[in-house]
């Protein structure tokens, strides 16, 4: 594709992620063929889609379902799905071999200029791109999930990937709607695993010593932290919390920081303490109602978009847009 | 004031804090008298709580602005300010020294049945109420910054502390409207700075390497992790994000997070890295226009506020209240 944008995507693996991106790329007018190997999960796939949008929808959040959704067409095979694509993104299984056989799959069927992202959440590029003939084309683009309502991507390249596709993936994802970060290295859980992950340890080992019920650290984040995380990133969050910026914080409260990270040790997660957790979330949420509770965290999500999109385009709007 | 509802109120130290907590109480109907040492600070208390009100109002958060200031009155004096108070909300600047004195004279002033609540984001009771007379009636109760945006706060006892009045502070914030939490300890940071801490040890480290750019690692929060913590905590956030809820997330993820936290040594945040961000931040946002940006914060987090509100009360609301 070089330096046109993308007009035509293929998406393979047609699960929850997949999905959300076909969405996401049919929303901002792309064109994009689907291929899953499951025969089911490919019947299935336009009705879910559908309804996601129509959900989308009541929220404000696209205008016109039945345009959208004919934008999206379902291939019966990858090489079919994937031939004429500026782009493809493959969202399947998150186990090395499944990704390296499909990734080989996908380098063969693809055009030599179109681009192959990865919706891996932990996996390196490189530990499934490295004998591709087409492996400079290759990339990690991880989106949040769901990602048609968490515009979040993180681009991670491996030794190989031709530098000059990071810059052009960074714009189109921007065009069509994401917010893309670029890693510069292929850290184990990328940025956005490894800031959640140092927050659960902390939360873990909270639970375990009895510091504050589970239900309590879940409210510290939720209706404390969280609310200003949700438009702020945790270094202007600091920078707007000193009267001298973020220098003068880190001055302030560095030795505090300091001395809680010093107090852990890290460890694995206890399966006892795993099992505590189990047993008090299932008590406020069933096994069977886990389903319905992430329709409803969908929903929240889907007006918080809303909410964050008018408070960006009303009277109180950003002044410098950092 | 026993198991009678706090009634009436005073706030002593009226900074950003002391000012945020007094909206609090006025805004839930408690009278409320603010006492500061400084005369200054007293004179313009009363028009800066104001102007957090109107704010508010054209935010839709509170109703007649006139009725709530209306409840507030200013002190000439810390004794005519507690002498009569169902409660006290110390919120004095954050040193021991200054802690230990004032807390002396509101143990003198305050009534043998009231209560006081310190507004320490780090020093715990212990190191500021051992030896005052009605040391039992005194806790940490911590707001999240501003109070009256953000309603999270945490309940810490000293090992001295009536343990009675915890459920009756618990249960007194929320009926005024705030998110009380109970840590069990007396833990460096309690839960949600170790929370946050934990999380921004990681971001100064990952920014430290240049695995990414400050705005980059500050947009993985405020567009992908924080979209789902402003409502959910993260326990909920990974009970929703693996088919078999939380064990099932913790079986699978645990290894992850185990060697993020491994690849990690607690050290003190280096200077010159402090200073390489600085730079960056001021780059975005002079110094000049830190007090505009956090004025933009208090918009963005009002129409937050509105926003989330209206999304608990509307079509899509909770279906469980978890």
């Amino acid at each position: 594709m070089s330096q046109q944008p993308i007009r035509t995507v293929a998406v393979v693996g047609a699960g929850l992620v997949g999905l959300g991106w076909a969405i996401v790329f049919a929303r901002a007018g792309l064109e994009v063929s689907i291929f899953d190997s499951q025969p089911d999960t490919r019947r299935d796939a336009l009705q879910r889609i559908k309804n996601s949008l129509t959900d989308m929808n009541h929220h404000g959040l696209v205008d016109d379902v039945e345009i959208i959704t004919k934008r999206i067409r379902i291939s019966g095979s990858l090489e079919d799905a994937v031939g004429a694509a500026d782009y493809i993104q493959e969202s399947v299984l998150e186990r090395t071999d499944v990704k390296t056989a499909v990734c080989e799959q996908i380098s063969k069927a693809m055009r030599s200029d179109a681009i192959c992202g990865s919706s891996t959440s932990g996996i390196p590029a490189s530990q499934f791109t490295a004998d591709l003939s087409k492996r400079d084309r290759f990339l990690v683009v991880h989106p949040v999930n769901p990602p048609h309502l968490i515009p979040l991507v993180e681009l991670v390249a491996a030794p190989w990937t031709d530098q000059a596709i990071i810059p052009i993936v960074r714009e189109e994802m921007k065009r069509i709607g994401q917010s893309p970060i670029v890693i510069n290295a292929e850290v184990d859980g990328f940025v956005l695993n490894r800031l959640q992950g140092a927050l659960l340890n902390e939360a873990w080992a909270l639970f375990e010593d009895g510091v504050a019920s589970l239900a309590d650290i879940d409210a510290a984040v939720s209706h404390g932290l969280g609310r200003r995380w949700s438009f702020m990133g945790p270094f202007e969050t600091i920078d707007l919390n000193a009267p001298g910026g973020i220098a003068d914080y880190a001055r302030r409260l560095a030795p505090l920081y300091h001395s809680i990270a010093a107090s852990r040790v890290a460890k694995p997660w206890p399966n006892d303490v795993i099992s505590r957790a189990e047993g008090e979330r299932r008590e406020v949420l069933s096994r069977e109602n886990l389903v319905d509770r992430s329709a409803w965290r969908d929903q929240r999500l889907m007006a918080l978009t809303a909410a964050l999109s008018e408070i960006d385009h009303g009277a109180h709007s950003d002044r410098d847009n950092t």
